[in-house]
């Protein structure tokens, strides 16, 4: 008899065996989803089409103009159910905020075993511009009930649940895609419309997309269209299932939410098209990036040219009025003839530290093990 | 001793071993070059940043407004050697085409046993209006030896030979990406300056690409810097070396040029995150997608849901004023509760038809075999 079910297309999460290459699946994920070409780190705001990209299903289709056209609606512990156009969100007092966004899934091909899912690298990260109503304001509009002080109560809000346009199965689950956050929200989420002054592109998150600066990309829905006051915490699957740091299947693990600290490193010279390894001259080379985390600014990011054996400190830019936007540090390194490796490794002011030794967990989350760049000096 | 030879780090081509996944280099090169989402089939016009994009080496950094400005010169065999800014070239009589290009690689990680190189699916495609002058007007300012008539002259011109910004190494070979066309040029061949109304993106070639309507994406030389028109057959790498259709590594091939007609499907449904299997319900399910073929139009686009035991006509959009851009095709399916396979088939007015099996080529080029999407109904 044929199968049907979704539970054969769509299995669970596995992790690949060892010296398993990178699956068909995988690759075509790779394809869809895209990185920051590591050279376009020399750009403050990364250009348009340069940005990561991870859709989860597919980009929706959202229609803003016609009859039945889409509204943001805000709805359950709230006295004032919302129900807004995009021509009102853009009527209410705007902010802008430059952030640097990174996919929690950033390094996860690079961790052995090798989770099976985005194989992302090193280059799931970009920064842009982001042009929204705050959160807060939206929130304070509808009137949720009892989440502005804070206050404990059994009765009231405690987390807005985000629900995105974007609709599929996963891991044999079918969903919108929907993710919650605590209340009180953060004076810094914004309900965003536009990326570095123009509509959110298609990728983006067209009309609507939330912005939790300092957090990974998951929690930063896209196509948004419901907003749910609730008063029990969320447990979907991408808040439960998902985006959890775990050793073992049966674990419940620990969420995933603020960005781990991590410096890259703009590859100096020119490249091997196949390879990518770096050809420099000997003498002085200039070695540039950008390093950011979510806990706080980076104040430290050191370099080696031996594959980490010996580190020297680099000049980093200071957070300056962008304080969810990466940093920009540079060092000179002087080239002799022969193969290095180059590593940077960042450190925020809490003290996070980023990892010598892979951090491995099943989901392949937060793995911000250093950077490492093969260069050819002659 | 250190080995510090650009072939220790710069290897041959080859292919991968039957059953080999695909390998860390292979990823690094999906995840900075990327396709289109095939849901972004339904904008006739691609968006910014769902475009393919494919970069041999590194974005180049281009400086168009400083003291030691950015030129496109055109020299070798002229009457009078040019150099020209981006105004001056902004001033001429500007055209802008709708161009659907596709990438000479596309379908290649599809191959077995596999080319290993820039491991594209079906996705290396995009459509855009490009915007520029018109390559033969400034030939003809330039004034081209003997290559107006295209009389055969052994003393005059016979290629124009382009060269782009971008450097590398690539199988051992170190090279500014450099490409020729023959004389004389065709009269839809562009100097693009602007892609769907704005400047070039940076990944895209800015300030300046060739845009050689109905050829594949290599002959768009990008960060396009100078034309030089030589009066022998240019041999270069990306001419003699790359880009050829060969069985064996000895083989000189055969030049890869016009693009070979194929259809895509848009896919039906929703997806499944991981195995991109969709899922539809019983009932008519509408089945839309583009088609193109660089040879001339399509014709004729064939859909099977039986994974090509049996075959239904679509229907195609005649090409309309858009003489290189895809056309649009669409057809209903009643799908009933199963697995199926769907499969689409272009031909177009030459005749050319998408293969059934795949046509292996060492370099893994043209690859247009049929596009196969699984598809789950309940």
């Amino acid at each position: 008899m044929e199968r049907t079910s979704l539970g054969d297309v769509s299995t669970p999460g596995r992790v690949a065996a060892a010296g398993e290459g990178i699956s068909e699946e995988e690759l075509a994920l790779a394809a869809r989803n895209h990185g920051l070409p590591l050279e376009a780190l020399r750009y403050d705001v990364t250009p348009l089409g340069l940005h990561y990209v991870l859709v989860h299903y597919d980009i929706p289709v959202v229609d803003t103009v016609g009859a039945d056209a889409w509204r943001l609606s805000v709805g359950g512990r709230v006295r004032t159910p919302l129900e807004l156009s995009l021509a009102e969100l853009r009527a209410l007092p705007a902010v802008t905020q430059r952030v640097t966004m990174e996919c929690a899934g950033n390094g996860r091909a690079r961790l052995s075993p090798r989770p099976v899912s985005q194989p992302w690298l090193v280059e799931a990260v970009g920064t842009a511009d982001w042009t929204g109503v705050p959160l807060r304001t939206v929130l304070a509009e509808a009137g949720v009930e009892n989440a502005a002080d804070g206050a404990d109560d059994a009765d009231g809000a405690v987390e807005a649940v985000f629900t995105g346009a974007d609709h599929g199965v996963e891991r044999g689950v079918e969903q919108d895609y929907r993710r919650s956050l605590p209340l009180p929200v953060d004076a810094d989420v914004l309900l965003a419309y536009a990326m570095n002054g123009g509509p959110l592109p298609p990728q983006h998150g067209y009309p609507l997309r939330l912005v939790v600066p300092g957090w990974y990309g998951m929690a930063h829905v896209k196509w948004l269209r419901a907003i749910e006051l609730t008063d029990t915490p969320f447990t979907g699957f991408q808040q439960a299932v998902a985006y959890r740091i775990r050793q073992s299947p049966d674990d419940p693990g620990e969420p995933v939410t603020r960005i781990a600290p991590r410096a890259l490193l703009i590859p100096p010279g020119f490249p091997d098209f196949m390879s990518r390894v770096r050809v420099v001259r000997p003498g002085p080379v200039e070695l540039e990036g950008r390093a950011w985390s979510g806990y706080g600014p980076v104040t430290r990011v050191e370099v080696s040219a031996d594959d980490g054996r010996s580190w020297t400190d680099a000049e980093v830019a200071p957070r300056g009025p962008h304080r969810w936007g990466w940093q920009a540090w540079h060092t000179t390194w002087t080239a002799t003839a022969g193969r290095h490796t180059l590593t940077v490794r960042a450190t925020d002011a809490d003290g996070h530290t980023q990892p010598l030794e892979q951090p491995w967990n099943r989901g392949g989350f937060e793995n911000n093990l250093v950077q490492r760049v093969p260069v050819l000096c002659r």
